[in-house]
Order: structure tokens, then sequence, then C-alpha cells
């Protein structure tokens, strides 16, 4: 039996670790690996076209776009990003998770084209906590802090759309809790239920 | 946050080597309890009420399912067995899983009376290798077999009623799904969101 990988849609507010937590879940992991992002922003001297990103002309960008070649897309500082159905289609026929850390409303335009990719939420343990941990980065004016703080809020009026919720109290526990969701996720009945009845 | 447990109903045919998963899945975690179940058989010597099962009259047992005391209820041999709804609610509101092999009209039973509980079938990696195991046993017929195996088709017909399969090819392997299972769906946005809109 090879199980197909899952589409694993991560979100949360700026200050609640995802990054820490997905590293930690993933390092020891063969089956996970991150979408790469089609971006129509020029390449800067490290990045390698199929890397970093799938770097391409503004013109071919819209042809994706109309095409629906991709699973979501957003324009960030006069530059259009977005995620490649075919590539990670690839991924999850070899047998990949693919993971993606995107804002709610990328979340909710893959949703719409992947009903089927799991949506994660990933907190920290109190708004308290959050401020704190924005306070101590050190790189936001408190009036941007005042301003991720209402977002949370906003975030967390809408987090009933994701499956799971993660609270990040403890990197290693939330990361254990983000592996046992993708170990999890490809026992699904629904990615096992053919090779059952083929048996 | 203090989780509620879940309810977690698993079935598969005999021979699967459920009783080894459970049992490799669970040593390591102090989340995780068995149902017991109530029964009008009598105790036997070593038995003791509330630790092997809740014994009680044929009359009370009548009356709890009347009373829809009871979250599944069959026969086996003159006497009657069920799942107290009570004791399993208590578990969970105390943050326990409550683990629960049954065979699936039993499951089938449960999902009806508690549509959150996660079901999972365990099954053998093949036809070939049910058999195998079941010879291997040494304690059945080659026609007591033979029924087995006709009895876990008509059971992998009906195996899109579960969320979960996990294929027990590898002990360890199904153990660590089974873990990873509970504790993903312990992470259940369901389970979390009320503690997230209190923040």
């Amino acid at each position: 039996m090879s199980d197909k990988g899952r589409l694993i849609v991560l979100s949360g507010p700026s200050g609640a670790g995802k990054s820490t937590v997905v590293f930690k879940a993933v390092e020891d992991r063969k089956d996970v690996c991150f979408s790469i992002s089609v971006t129509t922003r020029k390449p800067r001297p490290n990045e390698v076209d199929g890397r970093e990103y799938f770097f391409v002309e503004p013109d071919r960008f819209k042809e994706m776009v109309a095409n629906d070649e991709l699973l979501e897309h957003a324009e960030y500082v006069a530059n259009s990003y977005g995620t490649p159905r075919a590539y990670v289609e690839k991924q999850l026929e070899a047998g990949m998770n693919v993971l993606l850390d995107i804002e709610i409303q990328g979340a909710r335009q893959i949703h719409e084209k992947m009903p089927d990719a799991v949506k994660i939420f990933i907190v920290p343990p109190s708004m308290e906590e959050l401020k704190r941990r924005l306070e101590g980065r050190g790189t936001d004016t408190s009036r941007a802090i005042e301003a991720r703080l209402i977002r949370a809020r906003q975030e967390y009026a809408e987090a009933d759309f994701y499956d799971y919720i993660i609270v990040n109290d403890d990197a290693d526990r939330a990361a254990q809790e983000l592996s046992a969701i993708i170990t999890a996720e490809r026992c699904r009945a629904s990615n096992r239920i053919q090779w059952l009845k083929n048996l």
C-alpha cells in the first residue's frame, strides 16, 4: 500500500511561532516537503528558480490565473504570488505531504479548489503571550503590535474554518501534535479505501 | 487549555492484530483508558465489578436500554453486553480518551448516539496474510477460518463507514499511526474552538 500525500495548510497570527513548530515537526520526516510559490518578483542573487520560487513574467502569471493553474494567488507590494497546482499535485501523487504556510484568505481559496486539504490553525496560548512575543521580537512599533493583536482577534473569529487548532504553549508538544496530524491524515479512510476494496 | 477526551471506536477482522497494536499504542500514554462494558453475565472468580465489567441483573440491563443509558448493546451466548454512556462521558469530561474494541454493528450504534466518536478500522495487509495469521493461531478449524475470511470481506465492503484505516503490516508502525490519530483528534477545531473564542 502506498498512500497519496496530503496538502497541509497552516495559518496563524504573526507571533504564534509557526516556523519553529513546523521545522521541529518535519525535521525527522522524509514524507514532507514545502510548497514552492510562483512569483512575478525578480529573483535575488542567491535565489534559484524552482527552489525558493518559480519565477515567471507577469503575462505568464496572468495566464496561469486564467487557466486555473494556481490553487490561490495574491498581490503583495506590486508583485504577484501564487501556489502552482501542478507542482503540488505532482508531490502528492509521489506520496509527499505538502506544507503551505498561508493566511486565511489564501486558505479559503485553496479550500475551494482542493476541499480535502487539511487546514490547521496555530495559535499562541493567550493574547498576553502573543503580545509578549511580538514585543520580544523588537521589530514592530507598539502601534504595529496593536494592529497585529487586532488582526489576530479577527482571525480567531474565523478559526472554525480550520480542521485543527494547535496551541503553541510548548514548541515541542505543538510540533508533536502537527506531526501526529500529518500521520493521522494519511490514515484517512478516504485515502486508503480504494486500496482496501482492491484486496 | 484542557481538551475533552475522544471516544475511539476500533473495529477490524479477527486476525488483524488489533490487541497488539492497541497495547503498543497506549503503553506510554496516560490519556487513554478502555471502556468497561455492562453485562448480565455472572462474574468469574477473579473478576471485579467496575474493573473487567459492570455486572448487572437482566432487569437492570433492560432498564438501561429503555432509558438510553447504553451507547450500544448486543447479545452473546444468552448474555447481554453494552457500553455505559455515563461511564464513557465521565472519562471524556476528565480528559481521557476512551478506547472501545467492537464490531461494525456496535460501531454503527455508537455512531448514531455519539456522532463525533472517532471510528478506526484495522486490517491486515492482505487476505493471504489474514489467512496465514488465522492458521498460525491454531485455534480454528479450516472451515471456521474460511468463515472468518468471508466475514472479513463483508466487513471490508462497509469500511467507508470508518474515519481511518490502519494497515497492520508492522505492529510498531500501526501503533504509531493509532497513537497519532488519538493525538490528532484531540486537536480537532471542534474540540478547541470554544477555548479559542474565550481568549
